[in-house]
Order: structure tokens, then sequence, then C-alpha cells
């Protein structure tokens, strides 16, 4: 059995064939050229999987079924919003079926890194497990009984768009105050850029060599590590909004691990006790037994293989 | 078949036997004593079904099951945590079979309401349905796949303590900020007593008779009704608190129908219709289909079927 799985970001498309033992078998990865009609770029996604299988010896009737991460809301086979690419309702799983008429699996990009921690990551055996990919926004992918779970509409596990603050920051969702921006990546760099900004006796100020624009999420931890204490108040910042968002969940979905993924978990332990020491008062019932809280396996090609996943 | 129903509260412990058409037979209210022995109260649930049996002409045998509402958290049979009662880790199902030895279902009673709107009220055909209990807090009761969720540690649902402004007021749990500080019907007379104490040109200051002691959430209601402005205000503020938490829960839980119960949705049409504007701008992905918010069916026994089916 050979799965495809492809990851359709705005910058590029990636694709990979796996084997029935979820083992890479090739990759790729083309420009999207996000201005382009819908249709041309379902037909790269398509190609890309039919030139794969052709360097690799395989015929089109050896792939078994395409699973397909998306950066928004699918449901049934349509893309119903996706932002980055100005798509509303296109028919995903039509259009690329004309191209390649193998049974095909869409899902959003925070499920499919869901699915894959469900399989091969910090989500293994778990009734129920959510992961939080701390980006650009926070996206949330859910597992329950097992299965990618997106609510009624597929509008679920924008756990980013929780609110944090009624009535706080804008987001670019048009709500305000949402969970992913003050927990983001991009929220990191915020804060990161005022320290730049303000204060000037800062590892941080040194490390950005005075440019707030060169304020990276990766600078702002590594100055906290290193011991700057101002930055160290930044991080302990993010990471007490990170437990508030993380205490909403256990609150309602009540997982037995929530994961945490994205660059930002790049930090590892250094992030994790930081948002473990957090989460002290933040349960309702004291003493009780809450979610792990665990840095996501992850890896470069979780999304991939994450992907072909929803095929199997 | 006969089912029996108990909604064990703080101040009464009800009792209903219902048929296999979850038709009431015979209900009873005794009170709790709250400061007793759990064992004694746990005897008192018991008997007070066996009192109904035997005044109905049913022998114990005829009695299939039990279902146990608690304002609590249930798990395998153990209530693991009752505020009200002071209960942790009470063996409610090992006792009570003691006295009267059927199979026995616990829940949270948030949950229970749930499963009544689920196969009586406003839930009905949900794959994924949610009902806030808009009382002294927020309970929560969560449908998935037509089954009761409660998450991996049967502490989930608890949705009233989501938070809804960080490091915001206190609330009861420990936390700060939760949803339910903002939009419970406490909530909504801490709002109402502020303004006795500090409009006296309010009609409800004079409703109150001037004593923001006697401020309840439906004077409030009825005041906002009856053209209070500033009394209509604080309905659009909580209503805009109570929109505010539902679109977390739209953006976590996705369901089909968000049905409000509790004492506060008895304001009705006047409620929803506040709640639903201020939803406007609060979703993600503008122009998609969201929950439909409806005032729960419940009634006043709904608790005590809702148990009842809970062993159906």
């Amino acid at each position: 059995m050979v799965l495809a799985g492809i990851d359709l970001g705005g910058t590029n498309i990636k694709a990979a064939l796996v084997d029935g033992n979820l083992k890479l078998i090739a990759k790729s990865s083309i420009p999207t050229n996000a201005g382009r009609d819908a249709r041309q770029i379902i037909a790269d996604m398509a190609g890309q999987v039919i030139s794969l299988a052709d360097k690799a010896g395989l015929s089109r009737a050896d792939i078994s079924g395409v699973g397909i991460g998306i950066p928004g809301v699918a449901k049934d086979g349509n893309v119903i919003a996706l932002h980055n690419l100005h798509w509303h309702n296109v028919a995903l799983l039509r259009i690329f079926k004309e191209f390649l008429d193998v049974p095909v699996f869409i899902d959003n990009d925070g499920t499919v890194a869901a699915v894959y921690e469900y399989h091969l990551g910090v989500l293994a055996g778990c009734n129920v497990g959510v992961l939080l990919t701390l980006g650009t926004g926070i996206g949330g992918g859910i597992i329950i009984d097992g299965k990618p779970f997106s609510g009624a509409h597929g509008l679920g596990s924008e756990l980013g768009h929780m609110t944090l603050i009624k009535d706080g920051l804008q987001c670019t969702c048009g709500n305000k105050g949402c969970f992913e921006v003050y927990a983001s990546a991009t929220a990191l760099v915020r804060y990161g850029r005022q320290i730049v900004i303000e204060r000037p006796e800062s590892l941080l100020h040194h490390a950005a060599g005075g440019d707030y624009r060169s304020v990276t999420a990766k600078m702002v931890m590594d100055s906290a590590k290193d011991g700057d204490i101002i930055a160290l108040r930044v991080i302990d910042d993010y990471s007490d909004c990170l437990a508030t968002g993380i205490a909403s969940i256990m609150n309602s979905l009540d997982p037995e691990v929530i994961a945490l993924g994205g660059g930002v978990s790049a930090a590892g332990d250094f992030l994790l006790n930081k948002v473990i020491a957090a989460m002290d008062g933040k349960g309702v019932f004291a003493g009780q037994k809450y979610a792990d809280i665990r840095i996501a396996k992850s890896g470069n090609d979780a999304g991939l293989i994450g992907a072909a996943m929803l095929a199997k």
C-alpha cells in the first residue's frame, strides 16, 4: 500500500508518498504561487503526487489514497474557508479527483498534526487529546475516541480563537482578545520588539542588534534562557497566557494530554516547565488529575505523514 | 420498565420514578441536610426511591436502574468533587448499591440536563450539542455523537470556568475571570445591585424598593423589558459576555445547537435576541453557519427525567 500526503501552505505545496507503515518513500515541495486560480493549484497538487509516483516507479493504481492538510476549514471534501489563498467554498475533493481519481481525505492542518501525534507522537493512546500549534497563530487539533474531531460544521478546533481577554487586542479574525493574540509566536515577537525598543540594557536588545524588526520568537526565548531578566519576564507572561488558554481547554474538553507544537515549542522543557508552573491555581478542582502538558513530537515531516494518515 | 432519577442538590434531594417512555409516575423531595455524613445522605437517596416504589405498588425488582445527577464531578461511579456537600472521592455508586442494588449511573447535573435536551428538548438530533445552565454559576453539558461527553477525567464540560477575562474578577473556583463570573444569574444580580445603589432614578431601583439586597436576576430582566434604559444597558453587557463565552464554545466544540437553560433562560426570546445580536462579529469565519442558539426546553422535572435517562 502506498499513500500520499499533501501539506497545502500559503507559500509551498509539499507532498510525500509513504508506505503502509507510514515510512517516507519520497517527498517534494513546489511553490504555491498563491495568486493563481484554485484549479491550477489543485492540478499542481495532483501533479506533484503523480510525479513522485513516476519517479518511484509506481503507477497511479498503486496509490491507495491521498490525504490533504489545509490551513483552513474543510467539510465533506469542500474547502469552506482558506484565508491565505482567498479560497471560499472550493470543491477541492471533486476537482482533485479530475486529475487523480483516488480516495481523497481533507482536513485542517491542526487536525492533521493531532492525527500525527495520536499515531506516532505524544497523544498516543489518548481517548481525548488536544494539540496546539504555536506559530503565526495558534492552530488546534482535537482527537476524541481515536478520531479527529472538528465539530458539527468543521469549524471546531479553532482553539486559537477562544477568547482570552474579552474586548482585548484586535485579532486577525475580526474578533478581539483571542487566545492567539497573546500566546502565538507572533505575540512573542510583539513582546520582544517592545523590549528592544524600550530596554536598550537588555540582552535581547543586543541579540537583535538594536533593531526591533529583526526580533524572532526564538531570539526572545534564547535571551530568556541566557538569563536576560527582562526577556524572562516576557516569557513568564507569555507562559501565563498559554496556561490560561490551556485551562479553558481543560474545563471544556478535559483531555488526557495537551501537546504543544509549532515553532515556539522548539524551546522544549524551558517553555514546558514555565507553562506547567503557570497552571498552578487555574484548575477548578484542586488536587485533581488534569491533562498532562507535553511538547509535541512533530518534526519536519509531521504535516505530510499526518496528512497521509487521513487516508489510512 | 421503571427507572428512577435522582437530583442531588445542596438544599434538596429530589427523586422520581418514570416509565419506559420517560413519563413521570411519581416524585418527591426531601431536605438534603448538607452537614451530615455522606453515608446518611446516600441512604436517604436510596430510601426515597424505595419509598416512591412502595407507594406506587412496585417492588425493588421492578426498578431497572437509577440515574443520579450531582452538582459536581463524577467518574466511574465515584464523586470526585461536590463542593456544596464538601464531598471528595465519595464512592456514591458502591454505597448506594448497599441500600438498593440496581444498576446505578451518575453524572454531573449539567450533563444530565443536556441528556434531557438531547432526548426531549432542543438538542434533539444534534451530533454535537451543548447546554449552558445560567444559574448560581454556569453549568455545562456536552453531547457528542449522541452520548454525554465529560472528557478524559470527568472534569470536562465545566464550561462556566472557561476564561472570559484573564486576570479578571475572582471566581469561587479559585481562578480569575471565569465565564460564570460575568454571565451567571449571580453576575446579573451583582450588576443589578450596583444599579440600585448608584442609580436611584432607575425602574430597577424602584422595583427593588431601594434595597440592593432584594435584587433578583428576574427583577433586572423585567426592569429592562419594561424599558428601564439603565437595566437595559446591563442586559446588553450581560448578553455580550454570554455571547463571548458562546463564541469560545463555537471555536472549540462547534456544536449544532447551544441551548440556554437555568433560571436566567426564563427571560426567553428577550434574552435570546440580545445574545444572537451580540454574536455579530464574534465568529472566525464570516458568513459561515455556526451553532443555533436556543432557549432550552427544560421545565421543572428536566433534572429528574434527565437523570432517569442516564439509566435507560
